[in-house]
């Protein structure tokens, strides 16, 4: 068997697991890798043993092909840390920044640094992973949009001229998840399986204007009494509570973010697909871009640094 | 030893917790006993047995005290289950709707209905327990007032002419611990000691208006952003989450509840001292009752019901 052969190795390395990339000479994924060996789990702090284990194959067939990598394996609990990179940022001043390392045998690994940002009367913000994600979008044309990336921590980031303007983090994924798991709502709850009316019917009810109807931490007891009262069956409590946390999310984000422009979302299909049925509802449409864009974002950065032909 | 005379015995038994009062013949305490017999913790439900271990010798001393309980003991979970009295209603309506059990020896327990009330456009809602701590401060002369009751489920209560006409519950206290156990957040914290400068912040970072710096979702991640750029201490973190919540809760309250009167406050000193300071910064007088009130509503409902002279 004839392998295509490898432009670049990307990684996309997190807090929880890590993926890797094998990437062709158009930026197209060859083969791609995931594994549960997120940098909370790399034994005794030896990034460059789990790299070996992971892709020391593709590295050894090929040489010369430069490796980049993105996520959280920038922060301080990670391999190595690089500071932030402020706003307004695109792909030039992203892949002027990428922070080189050698490893044992002399290769070079390039690291891309996060995004800061600060917006007036706000907590500082911080993105790592995502960048790279936006770039990948990036490089397929748009210069101006709004970006959403659904997940743990969910992101809104608004691009103008091709540069990421600013950025706003949003609790929302860790948030169901707590809220499942640990809390009273959990206990009213039989699965999560994804029921499509209670999802919307959550999403309107987070969505509401506040004043007679109060805000979220009101709203999410709503979630048990309509349980107590027969109004929301086990089954469906699941669906309801995140329609209930994106709404919110979309209503506060839209205080903050131009309501009138149509989103991009990036991250997991099925996540991503659970936000834009969101829209839909509230009138909005969006975008669902392909899963890979971290891939793209490193074929991107890498052909701007020079690395890649 | 001679012990004053025993005219009631009240129980508040709740989730985890269950309390025991001796009220004399004014309708202060004599005697109070807690413990850790909360329904979920009764076994194989027996709650007749919990109740002569935890009181027996009150009960044998005073043959003829009647015996009032109140709070989650009267849920599906609990030891019978008494159907949610409607509001508007007060200490005559709960009295006249007191549930009567004979137990193994012909005594008569009393236990107190919760209320339930629905606001338009809103999920239902109910209360097990504070009906009877409202009860308590309503004896005491007040016709109209605003309660705040804080705790794992906070709740706002409007009486006027002396009936709660309605209420409202919010998440506050789970979610300040889900967070600070389970979160992100709770990762960046050293302790949960009371800070007041770090909670006043939190309270003013929580009130703020939403628009530009968005709402609950977006700003509890401010807690870890503040901490990553060293503008919040591991030690502050906790009181600052605290403070965000609680001044998340008053906002989003205000947009039901009028916010031109003062505020009575019903609950565990130190909590009620927490709620006091923050309205108290937010330029609101508030009063703290004191923590006997399920007590002193056992009293006023059995001496409304003609149970005690």
């Amino acid at each position: 068997m004839v392998l295509a052969q490898t432009w670049l190795v990307g990684l996309d390395w997190g807090t929880s697991s890590l993926r890797a990339f094998r990437i062709g000479a158009n930026g197209g994924v060859l083969e791609r890798r995931e594994g549960p060996w997120g940098i909370l789990a790399v034994e005794g702090g030896d990034f460059e043993s789990r790299l070996r284990q992971f892709v020391g194959d593709w590295l050894a067939a090929a040489p010369l092909a430069p490796v980049l990598a993105s996520g959280m394996v920038t922060s301080r609990q990670g391999w190595v840390e690089v500071p932030y990179l402020p706003c307004p940022a695109g792909i030039g001043e992203l892949a002027a920044a990428l922070h080189p390392l050698r490893l044992a045998d002399g290769r070079i690994l390039h690291f891309v640094p996060g995004l800061a940002c600060r917006q007036a009367g706000d907590a500082p913000e911080v993105m790592r992973g995502e960048e790279t994600q936006i770039a990948g979008a990036l490089a397929s044309g748009p210069t101006s949009c709004l970006f959403v990336l659904p997940g743990t921590h969910s992101k809104w980031a608004e691009v103008e001229n091709g540069r990421v303007q600013r950025f706003s983090t949003f609790m929302t994924g860790e948030l169901y998840a707590l809220l499942c798991r640990h809390s009273i709502l959990g206990r009213g709850m039989a699965g999560e399986a994804f029921q499509a009316s209670a999802f919307e019917e959550g999403v309107r009810a987070g969505h509401a204007p506040g004043k007679a109807t109060g805000g979220l931490l009101h709203r999410l007891f709503g979630v048990r009494t309509r349980g107590l009262a027969g109004e929301l069956a086990p089954e469906a409590a699941a669906s309801f509570l995140s329609g209930l946390l994106i709404g919110s999310e979309i209503r506060e984000a839209e205080g903050m973010y131009s309501t009138g422009r149509a989103v991009d979302l990036i991250g997991s299909f099925a996540l991503a697909t659970r936000y834009g049925r969101a829209f839909a509802l509230l009138g909005r449409p969006s975008t669902i871009w392909p899963e890979d864009l971290a891939a793209r974002g490193h074929f991107a950065l890498a052909r701007a640094a020079g690395l890649v032909g």
